[in-house]
């Protein structure tokens, strides 16, 4: 299995901004995107992690570096990878490749809590984890490029 | 007491498209800023009326006519009516106004049903009624300029 | 040729808002990807539309009908239809379609003016209304349901 | 002068989603908010310059720490810090209040780059330069509680 999932978007007018570019928060909506796909290609949903297992995957804190600007109805790589898979945190990277160029336009990571519905902090059940990420992988981190929040 | 009220709201740059105006979609988001302070200027908040009678007000159409284009970093004064209420809909109409111009740039309309948390109708809770619309005023409605769902 | 175009997109965590579906303002983005993927399966790209012949769709107004709510993950189907095409205005109609149930599940139109970059209206070039709508259809409008701004 | 400006802004219902928290992507458009208030407390508004000197701020790096989740209808106080000017890059800094408890609940950093519209790099202005930074601040970077993009 490669160490990252991949989807295409596409970009909307909505996500653009009066420079013309897609605007800089969008990239974490692209993110997101991303990382429900990632789990999708896995095996399951983030809606049915939500709703069977009362868990939440709470953002700890997201970064994004913006290295070419991303345009209006541009078809957009997004690949995630899991970065790190500890007991209580999950650390997600990206890249956001423009498809027909194959440039790299953005980097970024998102780290994240799991909680329970009320906020409190939990563990990952269990059985997700194997799915998202099988045996071999856990011990090591999959490292993109660069990207890494310290 | 005047039939509408009104508040002040600045054109973010994420409100923005590639056209250099405000995105359509971003009308809506300004009409629900002008219903949200319709209701705390009238004595109650929006928040307030969701967590203490598990009331929602759920849209059931909403409309917008474009006159003229909204720019970043322009105020903008939402003007809100409460157009028309019944037992179990209300209607909001709306005028957004350039504020150094004075310019209608836009107005429109929202249809909003009552229902619970699992979204089936309910009355509009009466004492809320009551301050949200005076006495008076509830046999007639507020009609602004021209805006009418039909 | 079908009197409309179909495209797909899926709900994104974004999208919804604290009552748990999709805000209504996001409707109107989802009609957007709509009209822009209409264009795109007739043969043009309206980024190219815009660059091309410096001819721009300016929103004059936008109605949506919320019939049920649409959540986080679904599948819905975009159909759209270009109602009317007059000199200088445009009418497209939309339908959403959650995919798994095919339920319509919020019914639009979006009338469109074709301004320059100036924003001064002009005519819509010919060479892209006759591929936007073939000849036998542009003397009938294109009436889904029930939908139409009066 | 203090080594920041404040604003306020108030979590609209568009801001959330359906964990009944602001989207952690909408946390960056606070910062946006943030820091065109900044420019215009300091005397200049960023759309003055983007139209008077050609000049743009690009956004290199985004980084968002997220502490307390942000609620519908909440006041929050915006507070920006401009860390770091160099000749074509700049460093604003973000904590983000919530008014009626104090509480800093997230923090954040963007760092820009300026560019002509065109997008290649240029200097930034040494008129607005002096207006956002008086003499004496310029020397030193100002630092708020942690955040800083290494």
């Amino acid at each position: 299995m490669p160490p990252f999932e991949e989807c295409k978007i596409r970009v909307r007018y909505a996500d653009t901004d009066q420079m013309g570019v897609v605007y800089y928060a969008n990239y974490l909506v692209y993110f997101e995107v991303g990382r429900t796909e990632f789990c999708r290609h896995r095996g399951i949903s983030y809606a049915q992690i939500e709703r069977d297992t009362g868990s939440y995957l709470i953002v700890a804190e997201a970064r994004c570096r913006y290295r070419r600007p991303l345009r209006y109805d541009q078809e957009v790589i997004v690949r995630t990878f899991l970065q790190e898979m500890r007991r209580r945190t999950l650390t997600f990277a990206y890249q956001l490749i423009e498809a027909s160029s194959g440039t790299i336009c953005a980097e970024g990571e998102t780290v994240h809590v799991v909680t329970d519905q009320q906020g409190r902090p939990r563990s990952f059940p269990d059985e997700y984890r194997r799915i998202l990420l099988p045996e071999e992988e856990t011990t090591t981190s999959n490292d993109p490029s660069k990207g890494k929040i310290d």
